[in-house]
């Protein structure tokens, strides 16, 4: 038996997803003529109650898309410290689009409106202008931290004050709309870019979105190009996303149940704290947890290791009931 | 009727090319774990006598990671001044990688290593340096051109001689090899970086793969990482290009003869020159041609706009005699 | 009376410096045969203990070289969230080289190592990989803060056993060595690369240095020229420069002093906080701070306003002790 | 006796430069306060009949900034082949801005508008839009020669028709003028931005300017600074180039004069076209140069080398008829 709990990035098509893909309608996407992509992406677009959305190979792309239309090169975003943007998408902002970032320290990748207003820099000649601030919904390595949506509203507020962007990344905000019954467009409404990712939590192969106002879209179109994400008949893939959003969303609240037994069922071991566990991240702290993932491995479950003492597991589609009880059976045999 | 000439990226798989899909193995290939990926890039570096290769969403990523593997920001890629990679890659090389470029004049876009020889800048402390050449094979604005096999031995010994990098842009690098019989390891001997596109003639509904040594190919994942190319369970576009390569690479030599019967029959109303045909690219050259695109679309012949007075046709896998025919009675009537 | 307190860079050259420069010996910097650029390079180098130096127009170009020395296109330099590399020049490190930033906060801009090590990412296929920290000292923003000397030294082993590079923006390294009597030797021995400037505390028209070893000083020359910043007969500026080094540098004591002074005085009227005056720089708190410094300004005293409520004074070259007492008066009476 | 051929660059002030230089205003240029900058840069944009200029540490800096004014990053600037922008400036417009860039060949440097039409990329969402054309006048490699008004004109018409911009890389702009009578107004006219540079011909010690209308100033004023180009008092050196500029423009026949001179007498030893020298520059051709480089510096000529078998004299201000007598001979006798 494998339970990979590494991430939920791991999923495979269920034959229904599979059989939508099989039978999509596909075309040319760079000449915007894929039917599945674009109903794909009109799809996409009115759950989050905005104009436009684009698809995109990877999540990281989205992000970066979305970054590059709400900074300039030179000028800055902001983010926490342990954001994905900044931490997992190489350098991408930096690299690609010259964006200058500063962070923030967020614990349990909390958002806290409070710790960015005195950092940002507002348009001057001598210094770096604070263009875009960034919020990541559920934060990954926070555990699955959902951002309240109090916080959201008056990062909103504060932006608008200050002439400022708001990206989302959210390749996982169905986590967090499963667990607070937030409305996707109410994330929407707060954000001027949204990312999503059809790949993680939703289980499809391939592809992310970004969803935005029309104009930023047409723009979108362009950098995607730049970036090499301008693929061909996008549609198969574009199938298994929309199978995904009509099917796959409610059901994370399960995966949401199984993290929080499998929290509660090793939190004897001193090994991680369900009360932490939000949505479907549970994070492991325990000393020299590569032997341990190792040893785990070897009895079918694997893990993520995300430094010397701590580590990461994630429920999925692909993960069962169990598949949990496995987990919890060989982590407390190798924790206790 | 429906024949669409525009480009042979408009292609849809063949009913055995979805079975091949659905049937694949799939994993999350930024783990390295999905086995139809990796059967892919193993295939296709084998073909061309190489390491490894990486696949890419789109031929402009594989193109965009050679380039960068070759050049570091601030020094120079020479190419032609008609080529894919500095002329329909949204400047990619420049604002991703920082590379700078010039570039020489390419009658029918023929390579003619007397003409790079002079404009190379070798390395001195004052002078953006010549780092690397790009060669197009075959070169899509040229007209499908052909480079010599002569001329593409003559500029490795040029490379070598100053120390230079070579890249391929073979996105129809298969019509070449199906022009001239030259196999493909030869074209993969003479280049450090390989790009080649699964989605053109092969009929693939995405993917590309770049093809180069084993350290390379290491960079290149962190690359495409950061260009938002990682993608999870991109096996299914693999298994498609895997039917690709093992069924699809000889039959070019139809589309090569249905594109030369394409020019032949259009030569005598002026449009065109049979004898520049290679491939299967047919150029076409009368005044103002995006009316007779309009009026030729309407009647199911859709071909390309490149200019005031010029376009392109493409044969390829979803166009068989009858399109043809079809094609040159409608750009007959209308340019007769 | 015009006592300028926004900046020590607003200093004018004194009649000897003056004298210094008119008689330069001056050539072509370019082609490396200005003499005075070369002797100032050497005593530069020298009084750091390190192999070379490399003249710049300014410190901003002196920081971004060395920064683009240590850390490659799409990786991380971590630094505190006040610091001047980020937020003072026009994000240049992302929109010229590329580099990734992390900030963590640091009151009073003062280094706290134990807040940079947990969030180091160390070399790692799907992370942005950290490649060099900078610390400044003393610290601007941090009001003229200096870096203790043992924190330092923590910090360079926390470098070597990571790998890290490490920077110093050591724009009033001066400052901190009057203050300390650390030598400007061991602070050269703990940073691979270092900027100084000459034209704030010590009173040079226009000018800076990096600092390195030889084989960074050669690729530092090739990025100064690309950045546009190899000048010519730069002998003249440089000349200022030698003079600065051999006269200006003891005197510091004299502006610390009397920015003690300064605070001290305005200490009562509630509105800095003498304790924390360890340099040249006096930070101001009071409310509406704008409208107090176009008041002064009327009345001669210039001050640097930084934010709705807090601004900034430095000593230097040119405020004497008259200067000291006319602003505590005209500023004692506007707070009061 | 020394005769420095090389470039014109390696010229020193003057006693009356000097003595301009010693008794200038100055103040920190950064906050816009240094008087003798603000009065060269006035100086400079009504001498070209603009509304601003911005002074720069040098000709590169200068042209990077009037780049990067006209053409967005991933976007597309022209230029012949064999221009400074793209061969001496460490390939700065793609490395800093993002600019890529295509290249026709003009020989001997010369302008021939027909050339450049037919590469002109017009925007369309797949392919790198062409956005201006850089001009080089006059130009180096090419030999110092002269761009003809009517071709500038013509480019100009052909710039409006297509909403390009133009750039003048006017380093040597001064000797077009002196060359040809042609207003210095009237160059900028034609052009959106210019650069010109004051430590060529104009003999001082350094600097440049880039001159263009007042809002494209302003963000010059920020790129500037983001390159490391905001210098605190420049006044010393704006005050050399207000010298040269009100005493050294039309002193340059006298260069041209010379370099006339220079190209007759070698002209019998088969090493130089003087029917090709139109202002300061004489190229030589001769197997290898580098040698009878060498032999010449040692009797005290010397002259660059630009390739094997090419190489290049400039007559400038600290280059009079003795020396031009001297050097023919040392000449003379290594080709005879």
């Amino acid at each position: 038996m494998i339970v990979d709990l590494r991430s939920d990035t791991v999923t495979r098509p269920t034959p229904a997803m599979l059989a939508a893909m099989t039978s999509a309608d596909v075309g040319d996407d760079v000449y915007g003529e894929d039917p599945s992509v674009n109903a794909l992406e009109a799809e996409a677009a009115e759950l989050f109650g905005k104009e436009a959305a684009v698809f995109t190979p990877t999540g990281s792309m989205a992000n970066q898309i979305g970054l590059q239309l709400l900074v300039p090169p030179g000028e800055e975003l902001l983010c926490d410290v342990r954001s994905h943007v900044v931490n997992y998408e190489m350098g991408a902002a930096a690299a690609l689009s010259g964006i200058s970032t500063r962070t923030w320290a967020a614990p349990n990748g909390r958002l806290d409106v409070a710790l960015i207003e005195p950092i940002i820099n507002p348009p001057h000649p001598y210094s770096t202008t604070t263009r875009a601030i960034a919020v990541e919904n559920t934060h990954n390595i926070g555990g699955g931290t959902v951002q309240p949506i109090e916080e959201l509203r008056a990062l909103r507020a504060l932006a608008d004050a200050q002439g400022l962007g708001l990206h989302l990344d959210g390749a996982r905000i169905w986590n967090a709309h499963a667990a607070t019954g937030v409305p996707l467009s109410e994330y929407g409404a707060l954000f001027d870019t949204v990312s999503v990712c059809l790949s993680k939590g939703l289980g499809a192969p391939v592809g992310s979105l970004l969803i935005t106002d029309a104009e930023r879209a047409q723009r979108a179109r362009v950098i995607r190009k730049r970036l090499g994400g301008g693929m061909r008949q996008a549609g198969f893939l574009a199938a298994a996303g929309r199978y995904a959003l009509a099917n796959n969303i409610e059901r994370l609240a399960e995966d949401h149940a199984r993290a929080q037994h499998l929290a509660r069922s090793l939190e004897p071991f001193g090994i991680c704290d369900a009360s932490q566990v939000e949505t479907n991240i549970v994070l492991l702290r325990l000393p020299d947890i590569a032997q341990v993932a190792r040893a785990a491995a070897e009895q079918g479950v694997k893990i993520s290791v995300l430094g010397p003492d701590w580590g990461r597991m994630l429920t999925h589609l692909d993960v069962d009931d169990a598949g949990i009880e496995h987990a919890v059976k060989v982590l407390g045999d190798l924790a206790g």
